[in-house]
């Protein structure tokens, strides 16, 4: 029997579930300074991106580039455009495969260097977390939810 | 008339010529303590992801996985096995769309933060640098050069 697709515990701590594409679970990472998306591939035992088999890789790079469309309507709706993205899969802390889809700005709090590795996020208040997902859902065509 | 490609001379300060891939020019960077190829898709005017057009983006990936075997075989020449690739397109300091793929182990300097951003690159020496490109020539199967 195959091993079943199990989302690490780790992306509960540190981020707010989106909605299921077709390949990925898309969440929020709860860090209000960036709008930061992370896509989840729900397959089993994935650590790699070779580990993703070729007929699945270029759902990857799609939900990437929606992805990246639903950061820039976030930074939009935050008053906050984006001026570049950032992606990149790295996995030296969380090592199930994931990609991280980060909106960033010349007046971020971390530019030009990297995001990861660095303390301080501003988890979302309520209000702005429910903004951000009906934002994000939107963008990426899922259905709000209750 | 169609602009034509050219490298942004950012990346001739930092990594040196493996040869040309279907459809990125890939680098070697300059950093001895990493193995790390740089990809830059061989075409004009491209910033983000986004703009690399449909058909392309799989030669994309494609060459993102070849050049991840070639690291992996850097890290097996300098004795330092590859633990965990990192991929990641930045471009915060230099705009030109490009893909970094980082081989990284648990005991590198950077470990487990990103390696962009960080001072102390340590240049190859002429001979290991001789040694990594053919390495990486051979693992993408690119012709040796004189």
């Amino acid at each position: 029997m195959a091993a079943m697709f199990e989302l690490d515990p780790a992306f509960l701590a540190t981020s707010h579930a989106i909605g299921d594409l077709r390949l990925c679970a898309a969440r929020l990472q709860d860090d209000a300074r960036y709008p930061w998306i992370v896509l989840i591939p729900r397959r089993a035992a994935l650590r790699e991106l070779e580990d993703l088999p070729p007929g699945e890789r270029g759902a990857l790079l799609d939900e990437v580039i929606a992805a990246g469309d639903a950061v820039r309507k976030l930074g939009e709706a935050a008053g906050r455009p984006v001026e570049k993205l950032n992606i990149a899969a790295l996995g030296n802390v969380t090592a199930q495969l994931h990609a991280h889809v980060v909106g960033r700005r010349a007046d971020d709090p971390a530019w030009p260097d990297p995001v990861w590795g660095r303390p301080g996020a501003r988890p979302y208040d309520r209000l702005e977390l429910e903004t951000a997902l009906a934002v994000a859902r939107q963008a990426l065509g899922l259905a709000p939810q209750p």
